[in-house]
């Protein structure tokens, strides 16, 4: 059974599954049966409310209503759960949560396995970089998000998860070839960094932190945590890294610091929806407890 | 020095850094200044290329020429590099390419360090699922694209890398819970899956490779190679991963396979524009052979 009216139903399942096609299967309803769905949906709101492209993408005014749809599913999900019905819909019960990729390749995956574990949630994982996740939340894709910035989204609330510390690296042979005599601003000028993409500002902040001349070295735009530490060992470039994932190749001695009293701290917060859920306080529990255990 | 007329020059520029400040930057002029090239472009063209937003995007007629301004500005590279000039454009010698995220995460890094190493190239990689990538190729955002499309893109050529193999996985334990007769629909239908995103289908063609029946198994989506195979192995769910990332965990016991008699074969294509360029055959030479040694 669901709470929610066949509307709303087929609405969201549309965005989850991208596709009208894919929403039928989930709702075992024809294709043609969801399409009425939305159109009369449509219709009683006068907007329109979904794209229908590959993948099928909310409006404005669609982002708006799926909002309010995410609560409602949230809270349906656990009204069910607390009569002993199971929701009809298999996607009720998914947990949307925002996260920057270096959280995901370090300290997240323990919470969620946790809660996996204790609560047999389910997690749609959207990766963003922390200062654009708000984003997400903004327009209602997520229900929480890990994220660089302290200022509360509107309908949201904040709470610090800790800090991520980011040592400045590269290989042995890197250093040796591109920073015999350390690091400034002559040898940062042509020593080839590492970027994860054009949001990525670390590495400039880095480099700001050690001169005030304007660089523009060699860069490798690299967007995947892991490619990029490995990338680091294998010469490519120097970067900004999580101190957590160096641990073990700075043991094995294929990564090293390239000025090892500088490093750059930066803050995350957890932000979620201001709403009365069990979920939620479940998440927001067990990401605090393993943010004590991964982060500063 | 370029050879790229100015405005080129600044509409590449803007695309390359998302933001006119930026390009205004990269090209030590003011903003007001590559604001003024590219609408002599526009109106020389009689078509608006750019849209103003954060980051700026081409429109359709800016993807057109762009494919064109990457072919020019490679071509161009090359040139200045035979005659010993350094090209003044700190992003001239980006060479971009698009790659699924799983070949990132094993055989594919090892291609561009020995590029770099031998020819100094530098990257630009785009994360893309194999199945998509062909678009990013299409609106000439790169010059060439690791995908699962044997089809050429028109302008393209392609050659064959190999096969990528994927192994069903999960934890001893996940195992012992939800397998404990094998696999088969009863058991696909209550285990949860892994899915790496909306386009991921692996695991929905193993469960039809098992299964004619139509299943809704609880999932979770978690879109990052090694989170995905740490995922599977914290107990979350099952998964299809590549063998080359399961040696050390099947060795270890963190992950077995819960089929081991099946897997699936992905083959994969390396694609790139059919121009004649020194930087493009040394790409092409690298790719086959680290695909030679860590695909099938």
């Amino acid at each position: 059974m669901s709470l929610l009216n066949p509307q709303l139903a087929a609405f969201a399942a549309v965005l989850d599954e991208g596709s009208f096609d894919a929403a039928a299967q989930r709702l075992s309803l024809t294709p043609s049966a969801v399409s009425q769905r939305i159109k009369a949906l449509e219709d009683r709101l006068g907007q329109v409310l979904i794209l229908r492209r590959s993948p099928c993408e909310a409006t404005p005014a669609g982002k708006r209503l799926l909002r309010s749809v995410q609560q409602l599913r949230l809270l349906e999900a656990e009204t069910l759960q607390a009569f002993h019905v199971d929701a009809d819909d298999a996607g009720a019960a998914l947990a949307s949560l925002a996260v920057n990729a270096d959280s995901l390749a370090t300290w997240f995956l323990a919470a969620l396995a946790d809660l996996h574990e204790q609560h047999q949630l389910l997690f749609d994982v959207r990766v963003e970089d922390q200062d654009h996740s708000t984003d997400l939340l903004r327009d209602g894709s997520v229900l929480g998000a890990i994220t660089a910035i302290a200022q509360p989204v509107q309908g949201c609330v904040v709470k610090k998860l800790g800090v991520m510390r980011y040592l400045p690296i590269a290989s042995p042979a890197f250093v040796k070839r591109h920073f015999p005599r350390g690091v400034d601003a002559a040898s940062l000028a042509k020593a080839p960094m590492l970027v994860f993409n054009r949001k990525d500002e670390l590495q400039w902040r880095f480099i700001h932190s050690v001169t005030r001349a304007r660089l523009a070295p060699p860069m490798h735009y690299l967007p995947s945590s892991t490619a990029f530490v490995e990338g680091a060992a294998l010469g490519l470039g120097w970067a900004m890294a999580p101190e957590s994932m160096l641990e073990k190749p700075f043991a094995e001695g294929t990564l090293q610091s390239i000025a090892p009293k500088r490093w750059l701290d930066v803050p995350l917060y957890w932000q979620h929806w201001a709403i009365r859920s069990e979920t939620l306080s479940w998440v927001t529990a067990a990401l605090l407890q393993a943010a004590r255990q991964g982060l500063r």
